[in-house]
Parts: C-alpha cells; structure tokens; sequence
C-alpha cells in the first residue's frame, strides 16, 4: 500500500516518521510538485495542488488533514467520485471548546477589566455574571462544537443550537433547518458559528440574521471567513445590535495588514488557531482508519459530496 | 420564626425582599449595630461582628454567605457550640470552574500573545498546546472545586488531586495525606489551591512545595490569601521552579498599593472575583434549609468546628 502525504508543511518528516511508525507495512511517501506519478492508493492532503489528482488518478480516497473540506470542494481537479474523508475530532473539539469557554469569560467575566485595574493597582469587583442573561447558541453543532456545548452547560450557561437534523441531548434546545432560525436566534446571545462552509451558508453572518438577535449580543465565528458579510458586522458593531465579536477565520487568510478588523475596538482576533489539527491525534485516527479499511470494514467520517460536508 | 441578615452589603433590601419572598412565614430583619436584641432563631452572616453573638445568645444556628469559614472561626465571641453551616456551592463551582479555565487557558493556549499580535497586526500561530505537557493538580478538592476538575477533565487535560480522605472520580487520580502530597506534587504543572484554610493549610504554599513541583510550572491560588509564603513565591518565580502565578485571594484584602505583587510580570492578579457569592442561589439553598429545619429534618453543609472546614 503507497501512502502520500500531501501538504505546505515545511516539515513533512515530522508526519511521515510517526505515519510510518503508525503504519509500518505501509510506503509512506512525502509528495512535492517535481514527484513523477507514484501509483499511490490513498493521499493524506491539506490544501493539495491539482496537480495531485492529475498525476495520481489511482487514488483510491483521500484523507483531509483538517475538518473543514470547503477548500478541497472547490478544486476543479478534483474527481467527482474520489471519496474523501474529513478529520472528525482528533482532539479539536477540546481545544475548540477551551478557545470558546476563553473567549466567553473574557466577555461575560471582564475579564480585559481586571486586566487594566491590575495595571492601575485597583481593587474593584466587576458585576458578577448572570447565567441566564447570556444564553449561548450554536449555528451547526457537529464533531467541532459538542465538547464546548457540554462544557458551557456543565458552566450552568443555557445552551442552544440550530443544525439541519434535530439533535437529543440532554439539556441542549434544539432548532432545525430555515423554518426555526428566527426563534432560535431570538433566544440567543452569544452565537457561535461552527457551520461548515457549503452554498447553503456561505454568507450567512449577515445583517438580516443580526438584527434577529437581542440587542447587546456577541457574535463568536469560528467556522470560515466566507460565513460573514464583514460590512454587515461593522454595521451591527456600530448600531448596537452587536457589541462585541471574536473572529478566528476569515474571507482572506493571513488577514491583510490593511483589513479594519485588526483595529477594531470592539472585535478580537486570532489567526485561525481555535482547534489547530493535532498531529499525533490526527495520525492515530487516520491510521486507525487505514487499518480498518484494509481489513475491509466500514469507516466514518465520509463527506457528503452532495450537501458539501 | 425570627432570622437576622448580617453583612456589611451597603444595600440589605437586595437580600431581605427575595428572602422575604422565600421564606415569608419568617420574620426577616437586616441587623445593624444599633439594634437592640431580637431574639433571633437564625443568622445569615457575612463577616459579623462580635457584638451580634453578644445580642443573641438564643441563635441556633448561622448560616455563612460564603464557602470559607476561617474568618468566621477567629472570632473570640463565636460561641464554641454554635452550629455553623457553610454555603455548599450555590453556583459558585460553575464560576470558579469559568475562572479557572479562563486563567489555564491564557497560559496554555497563549492568549496574551495573541492579543498583542492583533495590537501589532501579526498574523502568527503559537504552538499547539499539547495536553500532556499541563497535568493538572487540585490542592483541596470539594464543593468549589469538582466543576472544575470535571470540565478540565473534559477538556483533556489529565486531572489528579490531593485531599485527606480518597476521592473516587472517575478518571481523577485521588492523592491523599501528607504522605502522598510529594507524589501528588512531581505529577502536577499547574497547581490549583482550593484549600480551605485551617491550622493544618496555613502558610502550605511555601518554598518547600514549589520545589517539588516539576519546572516551569504554574500557580493557581483560589483558597485563601494565608496559604501563601508571600516572600518564597516572590522567589519561585525568580529562581524558575515556578513560571507564572494567578492570585485571586490575598492576605490582606484590598491588596496595599504598595504590594509587589501588582507589577510583577509573572503574577496575574483579580480581586477576589474567582466565585462571587450568587444571592439569588444562595437565597434558594438558604432558605431550602430553614425548610427543612423546620420541619426537623437533617440538613448538608454543617461546618466540623475540629476540622476547621
Ligand atoms: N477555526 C478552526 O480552527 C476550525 C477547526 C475545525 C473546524 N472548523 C470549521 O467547523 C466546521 C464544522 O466542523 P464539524 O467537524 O463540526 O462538522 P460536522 O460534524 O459536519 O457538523 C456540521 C454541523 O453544521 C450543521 N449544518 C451544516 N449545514 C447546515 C445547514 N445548511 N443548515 C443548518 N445546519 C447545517 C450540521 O447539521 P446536521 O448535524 O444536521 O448535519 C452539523 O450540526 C468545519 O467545516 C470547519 O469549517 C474550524
Ligand atoms: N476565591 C473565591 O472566590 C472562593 C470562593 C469560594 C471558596 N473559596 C475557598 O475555597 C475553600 C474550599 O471550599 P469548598 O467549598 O471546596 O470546601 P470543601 O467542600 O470543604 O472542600 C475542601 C477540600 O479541601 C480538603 N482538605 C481540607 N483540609 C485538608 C488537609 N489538611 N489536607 C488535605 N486536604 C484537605 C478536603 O478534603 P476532604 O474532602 O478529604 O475533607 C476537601 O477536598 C473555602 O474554604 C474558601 O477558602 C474561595
């Protein structure tokens, strides 16, 4: 079995060691663009080239190093029927769920606050937090977002979400599809984005969907850049609709030195780190899956060509 | 039935009208100085003052507005017998767990550096954290501190504690007495004190425990102030067997202008805001218990005046 490895890591050793250590029966091949054809069966690939598929029409599925395979749909190269499989957790939704109970507290807590009166040697108790009055909703609750949606209820927040399928778990309302949006948005005051991006929600952080929310919400994004209309958040920002937002992804990455959001009193960002891919979580869990394949037994994971995720 | 509310809260009304609400069979008086004797059945306190004990002899019980009763267990004028109950986490855990995760993950996951960078317009990830590196060990771990421990746990973090009796929690190693606390030490980085403070915890934050713990490691202290060596933390932070130390509670409160600590660039100090007193909560199991009482049943939370705790 010809494995490739395909990646913008300027290390690929770093991953083909433990890959082959994992998977030692395996052939274990770093890709480059001068690599003449390989015959290879499988490719682990974030951010592949076309050249990949034109040069590797053996591929028997690819493995997505990351969660989010919007980029890798988007490929005109890429075979309509080449199954591919998406990174399903691997140790993202903790770190995601660490990165969002984070970034809630410093809005809920003040915490910036105490960090200034630490500065100006004052002692002064801010008002302490009402759970009720911050009710949390997720906008898609998938393999991303469950641990924190767990996390902030375990912290006594309420907690909702909005997905295409009804969700049972305990504690959590749940809102399908358009029909429920508007309630569900009308309930929440901290929205977190977690949506895969697909045509169905490419734009959907817009004004229609902000003035839905309380007056005074928080806007989290933290599933892609595209997801926003970035006017309509420096509208809302400015109107009051908004008072806050954090950002982790954006329309254009790096975000350009220029953009207003890096300056913006009232927006934080971060350069997409919420929920990095792991390495050693992520080669146990595409390993793992290799075997099971080669023992021909079913594996989850597959994105769905036709919704997109 | 007649019950005092003692504290120095500058507004009583905020607390007599829902306890009112509560418990209206009850006649709810806000103590002050100048009042003559009462003859109360109860007391809720916060800080009382000797002459409360002195004006009510006939008190059954009190009912402390807080988890910690060390201040309470000073007072000389405190009669020996009197039954003290403690307030058993009334949505305090939630907020220290809130707290903590928020302060574990400006350490772990880098947070002050990305905040300067999006100051300075830099688009730059920082090492993942890796969990493995961040074992975690709760000093003391009860009512404060199991949603703590619990979401940390969550989170991925490996979670262990030290205590006098075995605590049986799923996937927490339990460490316990003196003979086990070098052990406990070796195997934690960072270092959370929810002790309460008794002749035994007095001053256990010393020089002689720092240096047990493996280097580079982190200090959390969310007990009590006086579980603090002030001068041998100072200098586990110069010599490095400590990195950084969070201080939510101090010796003596408000912390003097003066105190060194303010500046220090390895101490991220708050005003005693980790687990803010909730009235509404606190107003809920407060007066569950008067319930039960009077209706003769056995009630949780009674302080053992032997332990201190
Ligand atoms: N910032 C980062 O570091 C980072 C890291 C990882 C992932 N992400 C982003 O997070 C996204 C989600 O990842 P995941 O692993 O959680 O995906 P997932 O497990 O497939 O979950 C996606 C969720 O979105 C819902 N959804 C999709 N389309 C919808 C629509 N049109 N209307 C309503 N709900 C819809 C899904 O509903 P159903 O359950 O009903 O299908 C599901 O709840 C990724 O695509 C990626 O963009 C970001
Ligand atoms: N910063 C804040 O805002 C804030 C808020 C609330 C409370 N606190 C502090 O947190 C303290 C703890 O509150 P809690 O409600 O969690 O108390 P708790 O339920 O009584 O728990 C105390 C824990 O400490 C352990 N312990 C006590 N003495 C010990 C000793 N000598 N050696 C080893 N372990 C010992 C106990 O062990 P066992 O279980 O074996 O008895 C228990 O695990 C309070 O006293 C207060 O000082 C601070």
């Amino acid at each position: 079995m010809k494995i490739l490895f395909v990646s913008p890591d300027p290390k690929p050793e770093r991953w083909i060691t433990p890959l082959q250590a994992a998977l030692p029966d395996a052939q274990w091949i770093a890709w480059h663009a001068e690599l003449p054809p390989q015959q290879a069966d499988y490719a682990l690939v974030w951010q592949p080239p076309a050249a990949l598929f034109e040069r590797e029409p053996g591929l028997k599925a690819i493995f997505n190093l990351g969660a989010g395979v919007d980029a890798l749909l988007k490929l005109s190269a890429l075979p309509p029927t080449l199954p591919i499989y998406r990174l399903e957790d691997a140790g993202m939704s903790a770190q995601m769920a660490e990165y969002l109970l984070h970034q809630i507290a410093e809005i809920t807590r003040a915490m910036p606050v105490y960090r200034q009166q630490q500065q100006q040697q004052i002692w002064k108790m801010q008002p302490p937090c009402r759970r009720q009055e911050w009710p949390i909703g997720f906008l898609g609750l998938g393999q991303i977002g469950h641990k924190a949606a767990q996390a902030l209820q375990l912290l006594e927040y309420p907690v909702a979400c909005w997905s295409r399928s009804h969700k049972q778990i305990e504690g959590i309302h749940s809102y399908t599809g358009t029909g429920e949006l508007a309630a569900f948005l009308q309930n929440t005051r901290i929205l977190i984005n977690t949506l895969p991006l697909t045509p169905d929600t490419a734009g959907i952080l817009n004004q229609t969907l902000f003035v839905q929310l309380p007056a005074n919400s928080v806007l989290i994004n933290v599933g892609r850049g595209q997801h926003l209309v970035e006017q309509d958040l420096l509208e809302a920002l400015a109107s009051g609709s908004l008072q806050q937002a954090v950002l982790d992804v954006f329309a254009e990455e790096p975000l350009p030195a220029t953009h207003p959001f890096w300056s913006h009193p009232k927006i934080t960002l971060t350069p997409h780190i919420s929920a990095p891919t792991l390495r050693e979580e992520t080669i146990r869990q595409i390993t793992d899956k290799l075997k099971a394949l080669a023992q021909g037994q079913p594996i989850t994971g597959e994105v769905n060509r036709q919704r997109g995720y």
